[in-house]
């Protein structure tokens, strides 16, 4: 299923692997690699099939980052054509970010620039012993607000490790990477895609209704400037849930004293 | 005081305890209980006897969320007349997170789904070493997005923990709330609430309107799209503190080497 | 260079050392203090000779806080003027946090009120194991939202740490700081200065203009109500960096195997 270097694989009942697939350039992304990310995010969207999903590296590593073969050919366009192209790669971090389902990034060996970018984008980061995180940018020239790591590191990190991490350049290995949640939690490198599988597999034992509007509602409230303003689009989605088939599935099997199998996208 | 599901009663000059009291059902919400919360909130903001309180659960338990028994009815109404009963529900929440004083919470034992919301709209967590933190809606088929925890998790935890706990639904013990920053100190059972009270009567020999222009001020910033215009809110605020009696005591008290004695609402 | 209260001297290639210079008052600020910082701030920002610079204060204090030999001026004023003050305070405040360059606070001892906010208006905090970090304001009856802690705070240490400091005022020591991430790392006193200088001559060998785009870029999208609004605004920038001298000298020197020599602002 999907492309050559974007690989993707039915892991049991409700979930997916997703693999960066260049492994002779540590999964380092082309625009192509980019463009087949975004094409099947686009289509796991409307997967019913699929309630959550892991994306890891192939042959120990996450992501190299943009491979810089690629960005020669783009540094000379114009101005105008080189930021649509940075906008059509900006798109593959939109749909991944955007998926309905969890998405849990399985990090291992380098997670660098872009490939870090990609990593930020999912909801949850597991990360093997010897993962290594490197927002590499400003040590090639290149701002490190870049596939939205500028909006969603200080997000994720807090402002001050964000600014460190963006303005050195530095690597962080996996316990720092843990001590400042940019990683959730950090497992042993043997173990790393059976923990997110299992993670996937628990999130996708929950209400898919609930786990789509939830994701929708912390989304859109990273805006919101208010609570009150949160609020008000709480309860204009919490009314989808409530009136799903799967609330109903719940209380029943709760009156029951039985596990709920919930149905409802 | 106050109604039989929620008790308020002075502590010591300054300070209030507020009791969730709802025990053979480890105080689980009820729309009743939340519009009694939101009365004595609405009551203790004009309140000049009041400097700080505690909020709390009655015997051993924070609060274990929203009572299954009363979401059988609410599911079935139609969908506006469910929004604005939803909308009722985070009335009670906005009252507590506007109150002008301190909030502390006390957290011992379950603090689920609808009583972790309320604990985040508090200013200040401190939790007994058996609390146990979970946002359990996905596992009912509800929204995480419910009484302000799509904006408050994110803010408090950062945006990958409150990913994790909002769609895992998976319990959070104290410690981990502790490293997560979910609550800000861990005591023992039994000091729970000697501690809280401590805190708050720390904050209640400060500057009452200090205290009140700070929230206020923190909660209209956590808007700002700039520290730019962050600064202006700030500029005007400050005058309102610095015209007031309150600071011409701590100058008179600094003078004068002695503990300052605020009274300015 | 620059007035007496605030020093300023090169330290290294492209390292500037800023020095707070009331060592009899700790630091403690005035308003002349804070003209001078800003003055020099305005005038580095035009500087290209300076890459990184460090924020520290004279003789084992980073900053007690405003001067409250100044404050009784201060409150004394008709309100519309004294907000007029506090606006010219916080001007200073724009100045540091709007400079191109990466700013390292280097904190030791006393880094109490006004003070405080001048070090969360850097990038990144580097404090000696004896510093003490203080949110003094509602002790003094004034209101934490000064100089742009009630926006800075929270995002770099979260909104429960945040609301704890700023209602309470208590004293976080070193270590309880670093936890918080309210600073990025903790050294030994008599190696402060020397690390703040190595992470500023780190951050120096960096592209200057991808360090001033990536500040930037996440000064502006901090203000960014979602993932997609950051998106866009990072495309516009990504394109200053690509287009830049910076980039081709990083794919040369990459290609060349050896360190590259940024020129470019």
């Amino acid at each position: 299923m999907s492309g050559p270097t974007v690989l993707a694989e039915h892991r049991g009942p409700g979930v997916m692997i997703v693999t960066l697939n260049r492994p002779h350039r540590k999964n380092a992304l082309t625009d192509g690699m980019l463009e087949e990310l975004e094409a099947l995010c686009r289509q796991l969207a409307q997967d019913d099939s699929v309630r959550a999903l892991v994306l890891t590296g192939a042959d120990g590593s996450f992501c190299a980052g943009f491979d810089l073969d690629g960005m020669e050919g783009m540094t000379s366009l114009p101005p105008l054509r080189l930021q649509r192209r940075v906008e059509r790669q900006a798109a593959a971090v939109s749909a991944l970010y955007e998926l309905p389902q969890a998405v849990i990034a399985a990090v291992d060996g380098p997670c660098v620039g872009a490939g870090l970018s990609l990593a930020l984008a999912a909801d949850i980061r597991v990360a093997a012993s010897r993962a290594r995180c490197r927002a590499a940018f400003v040590r090639v020239g290149l701002s490190g607000g870049d596939l939205g790591a500028s909006w969603l590191l200080p997000r994720i990190v807090g402002l001050g490790p964000a600014l460190d991490l963006l303005l050195s350049g530095r690597t962080v290995d996996a316990d720092e990477a843990f001590s400042l949640k940019l990683v959730n939690r950090v497992v042993p490198c043997d173990a790393l895609v059976a923990e997110a599988l299992a993670l996937a597999a628990d999130i996708a034992a929950n209400s898919p209704i609930a786990v789509a509007v939830t994701k929708s509602v912390v989304h859109a409230n990273a805006g919101a400037s208010s609570l009150a303003e949160a609020l008000k689009r709480e309860s204009a989605s919490q009314v989808i849930t409530a009136k799903s088939a799967d609330v109903e599935e719940a209380m029943a099997a709760f009156r029951e004293g039985r596990p709920p199998r919930f149905t409802e996208r």
